[in-house]
């Protein structure tokens, strides 16, 4: 019985995702859903990024919170445009679905956005479950969070195409071996690129942007 | 529709929650439920608690997993008696549910415990919002999660009877400020007892042991 019901749950937002990816290439923007725990740095690694990518890439934002807008007023003090779900709204809901994200896009005015970031609610488990339309899943992962997650969440890094494991600047003062959180990635999802960063040093940087780059420019033609 | 749905399980819960309290009572067991974030150290705070309660207080865990056994087997080696509940036979379920507890604790032979600990699936949203017929619940926030969790979060933080603030040993290496999350806790659960510790030095044990035992004690007549 349960079963059945998140099952009609899941395949309203299937519909309503494909709707969205209808939406999205219509309108030529790369759509990146971004999510991991609550506090492994989305929201420092996202406005870090902004800084390198804009104004070559014209990017908006929509993040994702039970409440508060916290991680939105950060994120605009970038120059982003930026849109807020609370979902406290609706009950309190432990992820985004893909009928707040439309219409969250055209409050927006998804139009000439290149790149559009998705941060979600912060939780390892049930967004991984709901496909919002995107183009592309990234699952960061903060090394103060144990090598063991990958293997304990399988399917958030499952689901994921990139993976970013962010604060490596607290490494020398943590037992936590990066290599083996790296193999427990690949355990789970053997052809995950993987970035290794610190949001706050920059460290790493590169690479990841480079990834996100040619994303946006093979979907868009826009920011190499 | 969908909040009907909600409703219904939730109340579904609740009445299965009652069962375990009288249970539980009759037993005379003490159960605290143990939530947060994944990676927060409820595992290692754990290990550590019961190294210093038993064999004065007997002591049983649930661990709650999506997938592996990894924490059930770093508690065993404490010698409690540990049972794990895996929820992805159960559509990788994001929190504990009544029903299961209760299989949980009876499977764990129950009857001679003061004391039954239930570490909850790794997610600050879910586990929230489950009545599992526990006598108290504890939230363990870790330092590196960022201070303003318990505003984004406020449910876990408003049912929580009592907070852990983890990792402090971090915190000469983090820009983290100890006093505004607690303040931030204070604000959606003004009276919450907050102890600040670290489970890998075992800084600001006491008074966390000190709270458990006298709760303990309390219902039960053990381990003061």
């Amino acid at each position: 019985m349960e079963i059945n019901i998140q099952k009609k749950v899941l395949e309203a937002n299937e519909t309503q995702a494909d709707i969205n990816r209808q939406f999205f290439k219509k309108h030529n923007t790369f759509v990146l859903n971004m999510m991991s725990s609550p506090g492994s740095g989305k929201t420092e690694t996202l406005c870090r990024t902004l800084g390198k990518l804009m104004p070559g890439i014209r990017v908006g934002v929509i993040v994702g919170d039970i409440c508060t807008t916290n991680d939105a007023d950060r994120l605009e003090v970038t120059g982003a445009r930026v849109t807020q779900i609370n979902t406290d709204k609706f009950g309190g809901d432990c992820h985004l679905a893909a009928n707040l994200i439309l219409d969250s896009a055209q409050r927006l005015g998804c139009g000439d956005l290149d790149l559009l970031i998705v941060e979600n609610i912060g939780n390892l488990v049930c967004p991984a479950e709901f496909d919002i339309g995107e183009d592309a899943r990234v699952v960061v992962l903060s090394v103060t969070e144990g090598e063991d997650k990958p293997l304990k969440y399988p399917l958030m890094f499952r689901v994921a195409d990139v993976a970013i494991l962010n604060k490596i600047d607290l490494l020398p003062y943590l037992d936590f071996d990066a290599g083996l959180a790296v193999d427990n990635m690949k355990k789970v999802h053997p052809r995950l690129p993987v970035f290794e960063i610190s949001a706050k040093t920059e460290e790493g940087f590169e690479p990841w942007l480079e990834w996100l780059k040619i994303n946006v420019f093979e979907k868009t033609g826009t920011g190499l």
